[in-house]
């Protein structure tokens, strides 16, 4: 896989705080980036998610997989390149590939699935038609 | 001031994640183990933060002052010494001294105030008869 | 798999500061979660981390893969069960399942792999012959 | 006091990640956000940490003060406007305004006090003459 392959990257650059004691990301904040980073793929599709929650349906993180390829540090430009792979009823998938800014090997990927709540009583979901369809064209899922 | 004259102290060992690449516990986990001790604190005179929500009140942190006297360490094993020492209407004054475990001197200490606020409007509210009274008769406060 | 596969098992009570705003734990804690339950692990094997770096290697996550099966709640006690299934010449791997106390089904589960690096080079290394027979000898490894 | 008296502001956007259950910014995340805020801070004047560490000078924070005004939430976009009021020969001032775009009153203010450390034996150490200079002229400080 390579950084062509998706459509939007999101640009953070990593905090002081965010470092442990053997001088680089401590891995828990790497949850952080690719949820900050779903955030802004939905805006960036706008398809925000507050919208999204408005129109009755949340979602939460079921499964997650991650390679820790090398670290990153204090100071570090990273490039979070996001792209949703499937789309089901309740359910969908996130790939995502962190780049330190200018290097062409990722230092972190992962794979994500996120399954749809009813923001009140908290229980599966379908997914919105409108987000399906929005998200579905911006990839060009089949 | 000395830990004598605490109350209460909450243990807490600090975790690998805690620390950033000084070595030590970064400074914003400090207001996490005050926070901690503070629903700890409320379980030892047992009127649980729980309780307090449930009869209408919740409180946020409307001020903090704290001092950094010396680092803490991975591992190191802390004592969160809290006592509550004014109690208004709305709001509470909570101060904290922070010890590694047999040491004669804190490493942070700090004060802060609390108040009162309806857990649905998110407005100040008078903080609930029955917390005033556990907290002011464990304290010996006036 | 159930809980009485493991030898040992890590208490924690889940913090204020580890909810987010749809009133459950954030994910990325488990991470922390997961990475302290290792700091206790290998303290109960009487193996502790330190010693194991002052030996000459430390080590990072490589890889992990998790679970979220229901959501954890402020003031949760939960219990990290933990135990190493594997261990190779540079790298281990661990397996944790998390329960909400007096549950019979876990609500997180997850397996990392940890990869032995040098503390000064950071390039991977050797696990210590010392942590292989301890930690192997604990878990009736082959 | 008035944005109009800080001649440096850091833009942010607030994290899912970093609210808690009672749908705000939990309190330890704004000594992060300030935090970092100085790490820009500098980088702006020209005098990047880094650059400083380098040249036998660390810092750690030595005391803080914070007043919480008025919860921020998720996804606000923030202005940590950031400046230094006062230079001492081992240590400095910091003021901070947090401001949600737009608003005329800030949600957060506080004032920190940091101390220069030497990176390698972490004892109190003079600040560089070069950040005094660099520093003080950007602020117009006698």
């Amino acid at each position: 896989m390579s950084r062509e392959e998706f459509r939007y990257h999101f640009p953070l650059r990593v905090r002081f705080a965010e470092t442990d004691m053997q001088g680089i990301v401590f891995n828990g904040h790497y949850l952080t980036y690719i949820d900050t980073a779903v955030t802004e793929y939905l805006r960036h599709v706008s398809y925000p998610y507050q919208e999204m929650v408005k129109s009755g349906c949340d979602f939460v993180l079921a499964r997650v997989s991650c390679d820790f390829r090398s670290p990153a540090h204090f100071d570090d430009l990273l490039e979070v390149h996001t792209r949703v792979v499937e789309l089901k009823t309740r359910s969908f998938v996130v790939e995502f590939e962190i780049y330190r800014e200018g290097e062409a090997a990722p230092l972190f990927t992962a794979s994500s699935v996120y399954v749809g709540i009813d923001p009140t009583t908290k229980r599966p979901t379908p997914l919105p038609e409108q987000f399906r369809q929005i998200v579905g064209s911006f990839e060009r899922l089949p």
